[in-house]
Order: C-alpha cells, then sequence, then structure tokens
C-alpha cells in the first residue's frame, strides 16, 4: 500500500526510506482508518532543513505583508473546506463535531490565524526600542531558523503543529515551520498542511515556508530539536516526551518552549462552600468532563476544608460524577494512562468515591472519576499525587483549615492554572490574603470564581506557568502579539547608518501606527528627522 | 589564619565546614594578597536559600519604593567608598584604578545601579497588560525564588555578582540576590557586599536580600544552579564552565541566562580599506588593547579583502600590535590561557605576524598578539579558528573579495557583536548588502564603521547573541529595563477581584506614569471605572 506523502520544500513527495508506518484509529470505535502514513527518518528531516534553510534566506525579501497575506487567506481557506476537516478531525479524534469541531476550535483557529496576520502587519510585537541620543535601536526580528512545531493530541486544528497558536507565533515572527503532526490525527494534519502550503504559494512565500512530517522515531525527534540550523521548538504533549526532547535541545544550546502538564489546582474557600457550594461543584464538574477532561487547563486536583460544608460538597461533586457520560477518549492509549494515573494516586493514599473504571467495548472511554485524599496524605507524597490523569478525573484534597490548604499549595508542583473560589460578600477576603501570595508562585494564570478550561487569546492571556507546567516562567504559548516572542531573537543595530536599518527601526514609522519605545517612551510618531 | 565571613541572612559570618580556602593573587606583582577566603559547601548554600526564601516571602509587604532606594542608597555608599574599593581591585585584578575603575567602571556602576532603581520606580518595565473586555491581567512579577549570580573576573564592579548588572536586574525585579564572587576579586567582592547589605538594612529590605559566598567546589556550584527554590542564574564568564553549569540548571528546570565567550567579528570591506585602512587599524589595535583585551566585546576576528590595500591593512596593525605595551592581565592564569588558545590556533593553520609570548618575570602579561589565516583554511576549520584567546590577540582572516568574506560570516558561531566598517561615501554599500544579512543572523549587535568594545548601559541595548555567545537569543545582559525580564515571571490575572489585583494592574495607573498596554495601545492614563 502507498504511504501518505509528506510535505517537504513544497512538495507532497514520498518519504525517503521511511522507518515505518503507522495509521489512525477512530476512537469511537477502535478501528483502524485506511491511509497509511510514513513514519519519517534521518533524509526527510535533512531535506525538510535544508529547505527551511533556503527559506530563511527567501523571506529576507519579503514583506511582511506577504506573511499577513498567508495567514489570512489560509484562514479562509479552512472555512472554505471546513466539512472535510471535521469530519476527518472527528473520525480520528472522536471529539464532536458540533459545537466543539465546527462551532469551536476551528473558528478559534481562523481567529488565531487573523491575529497572527494582524500582529505581523501592525508590528508592534517586536517591541523596537530606540535610542536616539545613543544611535542604538534594537527590535525583535526571526530566529535564523526554522520553528519545529510539535502539535498535541487534544486539539486537532487549535494547537496543530501546520495550523495552531506556535504555528501561527512562528509565522507571524517571520520564521518557516516545520510541523510535526501528532500520530493521533495525521489526515486532519495533512489536509491542513495542504491548504497552508495552497496559501504559501499564493502569498508568495518560499517553499519550505510550511512543512510537515507525520512521526519520527526517537532519536529522529532528538535530531529536529537539534539541529544546528534550527531556529527553537515548540512543543505540546506529555512530560515524559517532552522532558526528553528538552534534554536533547538543551545539549544543543537551542530554545524549547513545552507546555507538559498541569493539574490546574482548584481552591474553594470556606465562605464559598457555606454560600454556593452546589454551584462550584456544577461548574466544577463541567470543567473537568469538557473534552472528556482532556484539556491542559483541566482541573485535577481541589483543596476544600472539611467539615460539613466540605463534605457536603464532595458529596455533591462525587454525585455529578457517577452521573456524568463518559466522553471519548481521544486515542485507544487514553483509558490504559489514566488507569495507569489512577494506580498511583490510589497506590499513594487517594480514594476514589466515583467512577474508577474503563468503558467496556471497542469505545475509548472511561469513567468520570473522583477521588479524595486527606491534606495530611498529599503533604507526605506532593509527588506522585500530583500525577496527572488526562480524563475527567479529579482528586479533591481535604485539609483542616485555610492553613492546611495553604500548605496544600505549598506543595504544588508549577502549574498553568490556578483558581480561587471565594464568598461574594468578602468574608473570604482574610483567607485569600493568606493563600493568594502562595498558589500565585506557583501559577501562571491565577482566576477568582472561574474555572480554567477557556483560554482566551487575548494579549493579556498567560498560558504558560512555572516548570514542569512550561520549561520557562516568561513566556506564553496563547495570546498574541506575547507567543510571538518565544521565536524571536533580540537585533541591536549600535550607529548602523539610516538606509540600512530595518524599516522597523527607521526614523519614519513604517506603518503609521506602529507602537515603539522612543527615549522611554512609547509612541506612534516619526522620529524628528 | 582565620577565613574571611560568608554574608548569609544579613549577618557576616563564619562559614560552615568549608570545603577549603583560597586567597587573591596580585597580578602585577604574582604576589598572594593576605586575606584568607572560605570555599562554601552544601551547608553554606543551604543556608542561604533558606534566607532567601525567607526574603522572598517578606518581600511581599515591601513596596518597590525599598527596592528603589535601596538601589540608590547603594550607588551612594560606593561613591563614599570609593578610594577602599578602587585599591582593593587594583590589587586584585591589575586594572589601572584611573582612568578604567576610578572614572570608567565605577560610575558606570553606580549608573546601572541608579537606572535599575528608577525602573523599579517606574515600574514599565514590567509590560502591565489589560484587555478590559475579557478582564485578563498580566505583568511579569518577581520570580518566587532568588537569583544566583556568578560574577566574572573582567569586571570587578559592573558585572559584580553583588553590584554589576545581573544583580540589578535581579533586584529590580524583586527578586533576593545569592552573589558567588569571582575567586580574582572576592576582597572587592566583600567591600561591596557590605555596603550593599547596609543599604538593605536602612531600606527596610529582608535580611536574605543581598547574601555572598565566594567559591564553592563543582558540584556545590550545581547545586546553587539547580536549587529546588532557586529562581533563576545570571553567568558571566567561561564557556566551559558555563556550559557546565547550563547542564545542571537545565536538568532541574531553571532558567540560566550565560554570556559566555565571544569573536566579535569586524569586517572591512574594500572601500573602507581604500580610503582609511590606517585609521580602521588604529581603531582596531585600541579596541584590542584596551583592559588587556579582557572584555567579552573585545574583537578576536577580523575579516579583510586580500590584495595590496588588505596587505598595506594588515602590516599596519602588525606594527601596532608588535608596538604596543602587554596590558596587565586580570590573573597569573591569563597568560597560560592565551598561550593554549595561540597553540589551537596556531595548530589550526594560521600564523603569528606580531607577538605571540607571555611575558617573562612575576606579572601577568602577554605580548599583543596577531594572527592571520587564509579564509580557505578558516573554513576548512571554522571551530578550532574560533577559539576565544582572552586578551589582546586578534586572527586576521583574509578572503578573496567580498563573497569569501561572506562566507566567512556564514560559519561564525553566535557572537555579542558584528562590524562592518565601510566607504563613507556608499561605494560598499552593495558589498554591505551581501554580508549584512549573514551577519546579523550570527550577532546581538551589529555595529557599523564603529569598534564594539563600548556597551552602553541603554534600554536599545543588546548585550547577549546567538549561542553560544549566551544560552538564549532573545535577552539581553545589559541594558535597563530590558535585562529585567530574565528574571520575572509572566503572571496573569483572570477575573481576579478588583481590590485583589496588584497595584501595576488596578484600573488607576499606580504611578500616574507607567506606560501599560492597555487593550492594545500603549498608555499612562487610568481605566475609565
Amino acid at each position: 500500500m502507498a504511504l501518505e506523502p509528506v510535505l517537504i520544500a513544497g512538495e507532497w513527495r514520498q518519504a525517503a526510506n521511511p522507518a515505518g508506518s503507522f495509521a489512525a484509529i477512530d476512537p469511537s470505535t477502535g478501528k483502524t482508518l485506511p491511509e497509511a502514513f510514513p513514519v519519517s527518518g534521518t533524509e526527510d528531516v535533512a531535506a525538510a532543513f535544508r529547505a527551511a534553510a533556503d527559506a530563511v534566506v527567501a523571506l529576507r525579501a519579503v514583506p511582511v505583508e506577504n506573511i499577513a497575506r498567508f495567514l489570512e487567506d489560509y484562514a479562509a481557506r479552512i472555512e472554505a473546506g471546513a466539512d472535510a476537516l471535521i469530519e476527518r478531525a472527528a473520525r480520528e479524534t472522536g471529539l464532536p463535531q458540533s459545537p466543539r469541531l465546527r462551532s469551536v476550535e476551528l473558528p478559534r483557529t481562523t481567529n488565531q490565524l487573523r491575529q497572527g496576520a494582524a500582529a505581523a502587519r501592525d508590528r508592534s510585537w517586536c517591541v523596537a526600542t530606540i535610542d536616539t541620543r545613543a544611535n542604538l535601536r534594537s527590535y525583535y526580528g526571526p530566529l535564523g531558523g526554522p520553528v519545529v512545531v510539535f502539535g498535541p493530541n487534544n486539539f486537532p486544528y487549535a494547537f496543530n503543529s501546520v495550523a495552531g497558536g506556535d504555528f501561527v507565533a512562528a509565522i507571524a515572527a517571520g520564521n518557516p515551520v516545520i510541523g510535526k503532526a501528532n500520530t493521533g490525527h495525521p489526515g486532519t494534519s495533512r489536509l491542513l498542511a495542504t491548504l497552508a502550503a495552497e496559501a504559501a504559494r499564493a502569498a508568495g512565500l518560499p517553499p519550505g515556508m510550511v512543512q510537515l512530517l507525520y512521526r519520527t522515531p526517537p532519536d529522529v525527534g532528538f535530531q529536529l530539536v537539534s539541529h544546528p540550523s534550527l531556529g527553537a521548538t515548540g512543543f505540546t504533549g506529555s512530560k515524559n516526551a517532552g522532558l526528553k526532547l528538552k534534554q536533547a535541545a538543551d545539549a544543543a544550546g537551542k530554545p524549547i518552549y513545552l507546555e507538559m502538564s498541569s493539574t490546574n489546582p482548584v481552591f474553594v474557600l470556606p465562605g464559598a462552600l457555606a454560600e454556593r457550594s452546589a454551584a462550584v461543584a456544577k461548574e466544577l464538574f463541567d470543567s473537568c468532563a469538557m473534552g472528556a477532561g482532556q484539556f491542559c487547563t483541566r482541573p485535577g486536583i481541589t483543596v476544600v476544608p472539611g467539615g460539613a460544608h466540605g463534605e457536603a460538597f464532595i458529596t455533591e461533586l462525587a454525585r455529578l460524577f457517577a452521573a456524568g457520560a463518559p466522553g471519548t477518549l481521544l486515542g485507544p492509549a487514553g483509558a490504559t494512562s489514566i488507569a495507569a494515573a489512577l494506580d498511583e494516586l490510589v497506590g499513594s493514599g487517594a480514594r476514589v468515591v466515583a467512577g474508577g473504571h474503563a468503558v467496556a467495548g471497542d469505545r475509548a472511554a472511561f469513567e468520570p472519576t473522583l477521588l479524595r485524599v486527606p491534606a495530611t496524605t498529599f503533604l507526605a507524597k506532593p509527588h506522585a499525587l500530583q500525577t496527572e490523569a488526562f480524563g475527567t478525573v479529579n482528586t479533591v484534597i481535604v485539609a483542616d483549615d485555610v492553613a492546611g490548604m495553604t500548605a496544600v499549595a505549598a506543595a504544588l508542583e508549577g502549574n498553568l492554572t490556578g483558581c480561587v473560589y471565594s464568598d461574594t460578600t468578602g468574608k473570604d477576603d482574610a483567607a485569600y490574603a493568606q493563600l493568594e501570595p502562595v498558589l500565585r508562585g506557583k501559577v501562571g494564570r491565577l482566576l477568582n470564581d472561574k474555572m480554567p478550561t477557556g483560554v482566551a487569546v487575548s494579549p493579556a492571556m498567560n498560558h504558560g506557568g512555572p516548570y514542569p507546567a512550561t520549561g520557562h516562567p516568561g513566556f506564553t504559548a496563547v495570546g498574541v502579539p506575547a507567543s510571538l516572542l518565544r521565536f524571536a531573537a533580540l537585533r541591536c543595530y549600535d550607529a548602523v547608518r539610516p538606509h540600512r536599518l530595518p524599516p522597523e527601526l527607521a526614523d519614519r514609522n513604517p506603518t503609521g501606527k506602529m507602537w515603539r519605545l522612543i527615549d522611554g517612551a512609547w509612541s506612534q510618531q516619526d522620529i524628528a528627522g
């Protein structure tokens, strides 16, 4: 059987000496889908880097307007091709066509592409900084090498290696992308890359601007993240895979941005429990169950004070979990992985109070599962009891009081998010003041009275956080234009003659609207000659 | 003999179970100075991290105004104590008291401290970003753990672990600092830390705000950069030491910013050679000889076209190098290290055309040394021929033409700086257009007709560059406020109640002047209620 082609140097071609092949699986039936995709070896990687290096050179003569047009045209092509994309992604991931894929994720993806286009055109993202007295001018520019993007299994569009947030950020910052598809949805990735390649050609971008490989053996993956001509890597996926890639990238001195794992703790303060326990339980369950719990921002830990209110909250939550319909997981490995995580949690002292088993049959599914554990037990084994179970699974940690809840916060690993629910009339303010400084240091995004599962694409978003949620606490994977800075190098021009400056640093504001930091003040003006 | 005390938790105390002791050496005489300093073991490291963790907690209640006052008061104390500082640093480093230490480096250091104070007070550095519609607000805040600073040997004040650029950046961003003194000037570091501790106490900062160790065995150094409660590390020093520390920090998921090595290539285009060969040679020699060539931005490679003009340039340069007085090196190891680097360069095909030997006697010194090598030889062994010789040493690479010069640029490793000299009337513009895009990707700061040795403390400075000049191409070690972002974490507030927001993110502008990015526009205004 012929293997599906890879996209290298603007051409769909057969993988050179593939190291094997694989197929996607429909998680709703357990059946293997017909197309066979190649596992790429070193030759494909070398060819992709050669084409990317050519693209880096060619891009020097390409106006940013073409990059913006590419992103917009690509968004339009995704909308025009939505039916095929939705059908394919639903088959490969088990995610509902509607509303999830059609009304939520696809519009989010095209919105990101258009925000990236706006950022590329606007150019304010590059933080042009000009010291007129010293005649020093600096800004963020492309890395000078391609960005390799590893997409996760849980967002076939919005985090796809050739369409998602890292892709948009890398392209908008002026870098070519080598996409490493998630092996769960290779067909969706192929459809997207087809549209991307067409849009890139139409916009006059070089053939190596967008490339796609589906899978590599581990050692070839290490080559991807450590290649001498690489700019940087963006990775979203498991901590296990992420840390191995990080080791290879670090040894080569190549930046790698990792979004790896997060238990997204939710703290419910005593007053909130007294005031609206059932409502919080409902919000929490809905947030845990969304997308069958396979969101990086799904709450995996809840921290409550014990006593009558705490017990009532857990009882209500257990009722919701027990009554919840098990969603289809993204792949057959999902249930095995959840079961292994539960073994670790239960083996460390947590107790299952709802669910706990895989759903029998061909469909990949696991019962919504609630566990509980005393804070004292958690504090004795904080590492094991933060094992991420990627599904509708939540562990309620029961503390004696707010001091105990704060001690739990102090024992948390780095997380993407942390939520605090408190009484609406201010009764919890003292407790909040005790807890917040500790929790603040553990999370990238702190929420009040709100679940973390929605990640708005906003300039003020932080989809990042302290290690091991990510690899660096200063960067966000979501939010334009901040996410672009991951894929940019700081470039300074010292006494460079005016006609040799890039337009972003010239006296004349290149768009008339670009924000630049001129002699300490942000301005959209030209510099007086 | 009693050992000099370390500074831990605000107290000068004897090192606990020191792993040994060492003394500084006066490089102008080769004589050991009288004071003995301890080599700290794990107990000192643990105690310093405990005090730093306490400081992180205490700092939550300290207004930024106190941090600003501390930095200003510290600068004033350095000025008041200048005589003792200058006498001590001159003895430990061999650097001239005047003008270098008194009129250049000390004022630069106090200027950096005052710029840090202004940045802390102004708060614009933290890039407060507010999306009023989504009610998302984010900014950069302290790391939640101390910053360990390793100072280099070549700037006893301006890059000192308890007074220099990394120190200022870490403190101004709100983090405590654990200084690891350079072992070349422990006495200078002790004097500075004494002033810093007094100023910190006077400003009401916690006792763990500034701490000082002098030296550690390598394994204890790895503990410093990988400690669980560490925020990040700033390191300036050798590539060899930096890469080992990077490995330990990377494995622990701890950010480390390294400024390691750079040959700072200077390209002299044909027209510039024809126009002002002797003047460029003079500028180049002066830049190479400044501080006995021990600057991270000292030009180590010059690239010229061959032919009559090129040969005349080399002849003039050789004359200047041969006539140059050998400056005193920072320590006795300096001459050995230069000799080893020359062996590598000569063994790889470079030829010595001036100098080449250590100066006989007790003073640490090496003759100004010029080498030459054909571009074809360089391109055959580009790695070995970029070996850094930390002194007044320069290798002239002779290319056939501009294409050959560009090929040399393409074979360069990452550098802090790169300079291009060109004809003043525009005759070199085509050559510049050919060379610049290649060189641009290899350097953090690109200069025209100017040597790189001066590093202005400006918001538009980039004292950084691609690996292995530094560990990350997106950050600068010099320049306030940009250098602060290395020591900051991105913190997002999602629907957090208004009275719980940090002042930087409240509707009301906390200073009336702080720049904030509100709904896509930079503003110093309040947000309308």
